[in-house]
């Protein structure tokens, strides 16, 4: 795998900060996101364009946004919920947008409060307005390997909404393993059916790691054919249907895998895990990055 | 996978105890023992029959060891680093024993006083002795996939350590991955050569998740045909080479992926994390189990 390029997107600024109950300041999401950037992260999730009174933690997306100096390379992305968000994002010049989805019924009626045909039909004219604003657009599809409220997830339904999505113009389509159930098997058979609707290069894995399998299932992606695939600087995020449960994979330990196995992505691990290590500071709390308390354990040492 | 059986050895009361830095009394690992008997474990390191100058956490195997009940089906291993500790176990009746090579020279001079040479030599008698006794031996190799002081190791020495313990009379080689620095592809060529001298069946994997990896390479294994594991309890133990790391894998996640993966183990999970909560409140840490948080986080909302 040698001579292979993986592309990773930071989630931090946005999904992880989202799901952790301490908010913190604008300066504090653009300090991290410079110091992602400075890591050498080059594709970064850095806000969400969603009321402030149901996601507190997100105020400010727009401030976030003008305060991000323009990089040859840097990709920034921020989610836009409907057409309300796409113009709060088009009104400060945001880059790149992301809308959401879901595979499950139950869980699109409890986190965006529609049915899955309603959130497309939602999107439709996000992505038209987005495409004349030229701003691409990434897709997000939770629950890939299975629900938080129902179960099971039927891959077909899986690749009926990721497919949705990716003919509506999302140039890339991230699938999201919302509860972390998943394992390699069915990692796998989920990665080889998505892709005979979609091209490979256009779908992304979204890990988390509540049951400690998201490397695992990484690597299963990996091995057939993903290179991209989200994370999150320290696992910010938490788990946020279990408080106290582990979310997002931590892109310290992706990073680490990555480049063990002779994987390129940029990455300068150690800035990567100073980042990680400012924003826990920042929010009073540890790291669920095994190998950010490594390497720190080693500096510690020396 | 469905059909198949894996064993799993836990190693919480020995190899994690030993490494946890706050003793506790011979009553509560009797009594951790125990909860993991009821949880569904049946092949248990209990103890270590060594210099209590060196390790003070195993002070007492003795007692431990004669505190147990015998029960029909449920193996109990101590350690044992020469001739005098197979006295004392074999004092105490202790039912089968463990030794300890590296397959680093560096290592081996570091942690055992020796070279590999010599603790083989030193082994022998034990061995010999241990078949006389009619008492199984299994025989530990540690730094099979890198070594904490020397960087890589060569997986010829690996396998040749391995066959040298094997052809010695030990009926099972469990292959160490002491600082957590393998991947799944390495852990494959590790499996691959070593069962080209033993047989698949008498191998087995000791993963640490120090950089997150533990899962993913034990399902790698798992892959290559390798039907037995050690894992410990919460991830007892830590890294003993980097205070505040991670060390071994937690048996809880191994359960979670194998119950997932279809593979019986005849664990019970929830009963399995009660154990684990048991012995961290007497330590005074917080679980290094994924799946243990997500699932006392369950219970907390519930």
């Amino acid at each position: 795998m040698t001579s292979d390029v993986v592309k990773l997107v930071e989630v931090g600024p946005r999904d992880g900060l989202q799901n952790e109950s301490r908010r913190v300041p604008v300066a504090v999401r653009v300090n991290l996101i410079e110091r992602l950037i400075a890591a050498g992260l080059r594709n970064l999730e850095v806000g969400a364009f969603v009321s402030p009174r149901w996601v507190p933690q997100m105020e400010g997306s727009d401030e976030v946004m003008r305060s991000l100096l323009p990089l040859p390379g840097v990709s920034y992305c921020a989610l836009v919920p409907n057409e309300k968000g796409l113009e709060a994002a088009l009104g400060c010049g945001c880059p790149e947008i992301a809308v959401f989805a879901a595979a499950s019924e139950a869980f699109s009626q409890r986190n965006i409060n529609c049915s899955i045909a309603q959130s497309l039909a939602r999107f439709e004219p996000v992505l038209m307005r987005a495409r004349h604003a030229g701003i691409p657009v990434r897709g997000y599809v939770s629950c890939v390997l299975g629900c938080p409220l129902g179960g099971d997830v039927a891959l077909t339904d899986v690749v009926r909404v990721s497919t949705s999505l990716y003919e509506m113009g999302c140039y890339e389509i991230s699938l999201g393993d919302t509860t972390g159930v998943g394992t390699p098997e069915k990692t796998k058979a989920l990665v080889r059916a998505c892709a005979s609707e979609i091209p490979l290069a256009s779908l992304a894995g979204h890990f988390h790691d509540t049951y400690g399998m998201a490397i695992a299932n990484l690597y299963a992606a990996l091995d057939c054919g993903v290179r991209v695939f989200d994370s999150s600087v320290s696992g910010l995020g938490g788990c946020p249907y279990a408080p106290g449960a582990t979310g997002n994979v931590a892109t310290e330990d992706v990073a680490y895998l990555l480049h063990r196995l002779g994987v390129r992505t940029g990455i300068d691990l150690d800035a990567l895990v100073h980042a990680g290590t400012y924003i826990d500071k920042a929010l009073g709390r540890l790291t669920a990055s095994r190998t950010a308390r490594a390497i720190n354990a080693r500096s510690d040492r020396g």
